[in-house]
């Protein structure tokens, strides 16, 4: 008799690896996290998990392809008729939110600790870095293009920073699980809209750059 | 014969000690580093070690005590009769100028993710933190005061997303060799600038908030 396999109930196991995955790396570290220990957490024996990942290595790849696909999704989803000023703090804000789950956080930094000493994991993030800053300075050129964003700033630059302004965050709410984005959403929503908005001609004698 | 001790040559030795942790650390994270190693790379005998710091968690303290005294020396050395968005800016710029140096990012890093598991190294920082967000809370006001700061503005998110702002680049400095703070410094000075100096008041019609 052939062996069957219900797509959806291997989906939702292949999930409940990855989400087991995310804790232990989270909690302990990559390099301290054995195949093991996740079967363990996703109530899963060893022999059964080779038949939703090969190895510790491609559970990582894994969960940079669905870091990459939720990043894609937020940008794919914003109104394109929308001011682009909203929609990037829109995008900030969702970011946000997701550091209500201490998990999110915790493993954003234990990806980019581990990604300093292993190039394959810098690799596979590199690429969801560079898809998601193009998306930012696509947004910003749109906005700039439409006049709801200062065309004189420099789109490249910018985007960093804004980009370096969330991953701060993401650290600090990694740190203290004290930390509550939200309850500072207005003060980045205020300057994300200072630094982007077109500046007011300077009034005559006010030789202060802005 | 009683032993002497020369001082400078203790605090020299000392250093070179703490120069030769923060590479082991910041190539291989504090776990997998051993005080063996460190010795090797310090040039030291493990039992001369001893001489200086009585376990890693020692050295690891010393290296949080520095980077609280650089963090205090630097604010302590702003001028007060200046303006509190140039200091501000003079202090983000002096912190990404150590970026130049991998090593001070990679080790911040690796500082941040092992913080998040083991609450001594979270200690050790959490105070660094509070002193550091204290003095730049304490310029905002101080500027707000002067009427060089928008007074509006609620000055710890603020002085919270400033902190994030910096940190961001610091992660990205250690996660990318090739990332040049240094190049970007325009648009940060831009960006802190915008975000932090009094609104003039909007023209009659125009709704905006800013």
């Amino acid at each position: 008799m052939a062996r069957t396999v219900d797509p959806h109930r291997h989906e939702a196991k292949r999930q409940d690896v990855l989400l087991a995955a995310a804790k232990c790396f989270a909690e302990k570290g990559f390099h301290s996290t054995s195949t093991a220990e996740i079967c363990r957490v996703a109530g899963m024996s060893p022999g059964n998990l080779f038949h939703y990942f090969p190895n510790k290595d491609a559970i990582i790849q894994a969960i940079a392809e669905e870091d990459r696909q939720e990043t894609a999704l937020l940008f794919a989803g914003l109104d394109p008729e929308r001011n682009a000023i909203d929609a990037i703090i829109d995008v900030a804000q969702q970011t946000m939110a997701h550091l209500a789950n201490p998990l999110y956080a915790k493993l954003s930094l234990e990806i980019a600790a581990e990604a300093m000493r292993n190039p394959a994991i810098a690799a596979m993030f590199a690429i969801n870095d560079r898809e998601s800053s193009e998306a930012l300075i696509a947004l910003l050129q749109r906005g700039a293009e439409r006049g709801e964003i200062d065309s004189d700033l420099d789109l490249e630059p910018s985007a960093l920073w804004l980009i370096a302004l969330v991953e701060g965050a993401i650290g600090r709410a990694a740190m203290d699980p004290a930390f509550d984005a939200a309850a500072h959403a207005d003060t980045l929503a205020k300057l994300m809209t200072r630094f982007l908005t077109p500046q007011a001609p300077a009034p005559a004698g006010d030789g202060h750059a802005r």
